[in-house]
């Protein structure tokens, strides 16, 4: 393995992935994807590295290979704008001479993947593919196999002409990378498509394509959404329950499989349900439920919230909120009584506007997208699927039922009530008990 | 009691009940009105029932028979429109040759009614009629009285005329069937009043008709927040705690006569205050309250919910909410944050509509009454007295100042609030502990 | 001491102070301020008290002096308008021939300011002003001292030109009332000014008037928030937590110190933490939080509330509400799920209008100011610092951001939501488990 190059693709513009900006920086327990790819290849003994990124997130991933002084890691703008072929071409130089794996941070995969693909012996092959079997149709490539070697990639083929049920994810192995590089400059059209095209030009070329067929865990992000799926498989890795040096008072529960960071805090009444991971120094106050969730650091889950099923950044507040499958970014703080409706009134799928497109996100409970440094005052609202942009905030008592784009400020007009003369005497009434009774 | 027939009055339309259907299916501990009246005369030896209805419940009654095989039970629809009368004079094929006991399943009685009626051992009277003493005046039929025989029925003398305290209700006893058809036939005119109009002909022909004078609880349906009398009547029957199979939390307060059904769960620091009635399968969340309530079966009382003395069906889903002194039917859900709520802010009597119009319901205290099958959004209010019709859609922030009707839809209108430029920079603002201060 | 009198000045008009009435009755542990300067200064040996009060006051001060039977105490009404030196002139005939000390009751002090005074042997003085050290501009008189004595009075002289830190407040004393009034009849123009010029006269005439050095609490009043330092003060001062004839559910947290008053009712699930003051017969119901407040006696806080830094009146009601670092009068109450909040979005400073002026309060974290005998409905939403005149009311879902007069009744216009066919088919909807998952 040592002498395999890995190309880390990272340099998509994550439109897709908006209110967020980058997919490849998703925390998850705290640590990135990028940092988790990086980690899982390195378990195998991979130690060279080229991160092709774009001019936003050069500089970060210039500042993370810091953290990782026993691996050799270099870091390369995508230049070429063709998609992945462009991502090759653009580190050609950094690759150039040795095997290579083409992998994107944002396909996760259980660690079976390269177990498996370390096992294969077999060297009768030039490159090699990940596939994985799909039970509903999945709008990517297509794989079409025979006797364990690909005999075509079909790029979304619609859902009536499927070949088959195998996908491909990235996770491509090529035994010479210049033998790649040969292809993908021989090929003369195509943008987005060229890498595949290349890929059928080697097989029509006999350069023989093996299938690496795996049947693990296959999570991805294109769609912000999609963040609940990875981190609900995340969670699912929670084994045992873990609080670590935290303060839980002796009246909260805690159920199942809950990790709970240094310096958290759990008060009275709180009740914190597993698969669950509290942050560092986070608190979850009084008659707060946090369930089968995901919440970062520095958080501040105030009394009374329930957080099910959701995905929360670092240094954000609620107060008496009810965040039911929903994905929040950092330093987001939302006032006491509003809710993040999950689940639409006539309890179809989730709808959810990306770029122009009305996109089904096929979840029946899917509550709002919150991009970090968003205010939301007091009784807000938030519709099902509704995605709020960055440094954004929403007014008291607003339901909000449209996206609302980065840097906006939402209200209600001024003087929608109507102020008139009091008619009652209000010192003469005689009050009824109507809060408590026994 | 075997040779006397009963005749069920089930044919009324339920009209001024709205927005619930029928009367005689108003469901207590699971069972239905119809149900205890058929019930309570058996268990004294009436074994021969008739029920009027009309064309829309007689499939429900046709179907209902087939749980009592061991009583002779026919069903007739109601084809004389002219009330009581009518009712009696569709059935004559049915219960002439008999002598008849007339009841209405919607009074709720004691059995110490029934009872008293069996202890009559004096022959020499030709029928019956009930009568109970009322403190305060009621829009229904008033007896005057000699030697315990009635002298003389006003229907609805106005409070100013009434002849004394005891005001009919129906549970009515003929030795002869034959001469009570026999007197409705014999009146030329009247429709709703004919019955009436009958018995005065029957005293006038010197026929004796005693009174049956009844002291204990008597309740009766018209209204729909009437449910929330008899409801109370039946909770106060629950004579000590019965917690069946059903799974209670140790945080959970359990305070008096509660009855909890099979399978239903009580969570962590939920409390349940009696009398209260909780059905089967019903879960009750964390941080609730359901209080002198019933609540049928397959209910979810979500996280934060506070139901107090009110009345629910199966299937009701809550959220985060307040329910107070409210009727609610079945498969009808919440949204987090809403409130039903039960107090004017003058503190008077709450008015609501029937038909054309607005009726004192008499009650300083009354939430919302709310049909079958309806959804609500988040933070919406309703205000006291307010009626849903069934099948009804009430979106997200809606405040309900009036009934809505059966199938309808209401929400704000599109594009309320204004979107403008953010000028806050939202990313240097440094936070100040609000939620938590120990 | 015994030979002193002392003139308390109660006569403002408090306007700033909307919507409280009179500052002198500001309740602390159900002790009005004017009883807490009576009861101080009885306490070193004061025996004569003269009570300077407007027409809408002076007959509650009379009243209160009959609890002062040991007491000499007369009430008297401020006839001449000009400020401190008219309610000085309008009591000249109770005042004459002994020493004076003037006071406000409105401004609050420990104990060692008068001690300090006792402590005075020195004879060599005329008069004697109270003054302490501030650390910010403060708006109103600076003292410029040489050798312990007096030399200058400068009224706001603005932040960049204060004299130095030392400010006075109301604790003024002369050994001769008879000179005083001479000065300030000798004053020819001024008005709320004239005590000053007459001071500073007495200056320039070589009367000594000595600095008496506090550096102690000071607390006053101005403005209505203002409440909440004094409150907060109070509140520091209960060195340990005292449960009286209370009834304390097992399962409720008290923590720090509290005191609960006699006949109060702190239910189960209930958190309050100290420093809290909680009156007499007043609920805390479940699920409720009380944290760093005085709430007043015959109080509601209904399931669900939490009350933080807050002042409360008597027999005021909440219900599934947050309060935060709010002042709210007798009297009140508010619907379900309504929410003071008690911080801008840009958390800044909150401005709040007196008059005509938007005065910056100082304060990142302030609710709202509630008079008494004011009704607020279900999911309402009180901006950072907005003012609810007494008796008025504020109708369901008001999002209120601007002051409210006295008597007034704010509610959304009629028709706000349009009303339409539902297509729905809700009964054929099969619901989806979100509420409970576990």
């Amino acid at each position: 393995m040592k002498n395999i190059n890995v190309l880390l693709l990272a340099a998509g513009d994550s439109e897709r992935f908006w209110p967020f900006k980058d997919k490849n920086f998703t925390a998850l327990f705290g640590k990135t994807l990028i940092s988790y790819s990086i980690d899982q290849l390195a378990r195998f003994g991979l130690q060279n590295f080229v991160i092709v990124g774009n001019k936003n997130n050069l500089p970060y991933f210039e500042n993370l290979i810091k953290q990782y002084p026993q691996l050799i890691i270099s870091v390369v703008e995508q230049k070429d704008p063709r998609g992945m072929a462009g991502a090759v071409l653009s580190a050609r130089n950094e690759i150039k001479g040795k095997p290579l794996i083409i992998h994107s941070p944002t396909d996760v995969f259980e660690d079976s993947l390269i177990s498996g693909f370390t096992r294969i012996k077999d060297a009768d092959f030039d490159a090699m593919l990940a596939g994985t079997d799909v039970s509903e149709y999945f709008p990517g490539a297509y794989l079409t196999v025979k006797d364990g070697f690909i005999t075509n990639i079909i790029e979304k083929p619609g859902p009536d002409k499927v070949p088959g049920s195998t996908v491909n994810f990235v996770f491509d192995y090529f035994k010479s990378t210049d033998k790649l590089i040969h292809a993908l400059t021989a090929v003369k059209s195509g943008k987005d498509d060229l890498y595949e095209k290349a890929l059928l030009e080697m097989i029509k070329n006999n350069q023989k394509i093996k299938l690496l067929h795996y049947k693990g865990y296959w999570g991805f992000l294109k769609y912000p959404w999609q963040v609940l799926n990875i981190s609900s498989y995340f969670l699912s890795q929670i084994k045992s329950p873990k609080i670590k040096n935290a303060a839980v008072d002796l009246t909260a529960s805690i159920i199942g499989n809950v990790v709970i960071e240094d310096g958290a805090r759990i008060l009275e009444y709180a009740k914190i349900v597993g698969p669950t991971y509290i942050g560092r120094g986070t608190i979850v106050g009084n008659f707060s439920v946090v369930r089968e969730s995901m919440v970062g650091a520095s958080c501040v889950v105030g009394m009374g919230t329930e957080v099910a099923r959701s995905y929360v950044g670092d240094g954000t507040w609620f107060h008496n909120n009810y965040v039911g499958d929903s994905v929040i970014g950092d330093n987001v703080s939302m006032g006491a009584g509003t809710v993040l409706a999950n689940y639409r009134l006539d309890e179809k799928t989730v709808i959810s506007r990306v770029g122009k497109e009305m996109i089904n996100t096929d979840r029946t409970k899917l509550g709002a997208i919150i991009g970090n440094n968003v205010r939301i005052g007091v009784n807000a609202s938030v519709m099902p699927g509704i995605k709020i942009g960055r440094n954004s905030v929403v007014g008291p008592g607003v339901v909000l039922d449209n996206d609302l784009p980065d840097d906006s400020f939402c209200k209600f007009p001024e003087n929608r009530y109507t102020v008139k003369k009091n008619i009652l005497d209000i010192k003469k009434i005689k009050r009824h008990n109507t809060v408590i009774s026994k």
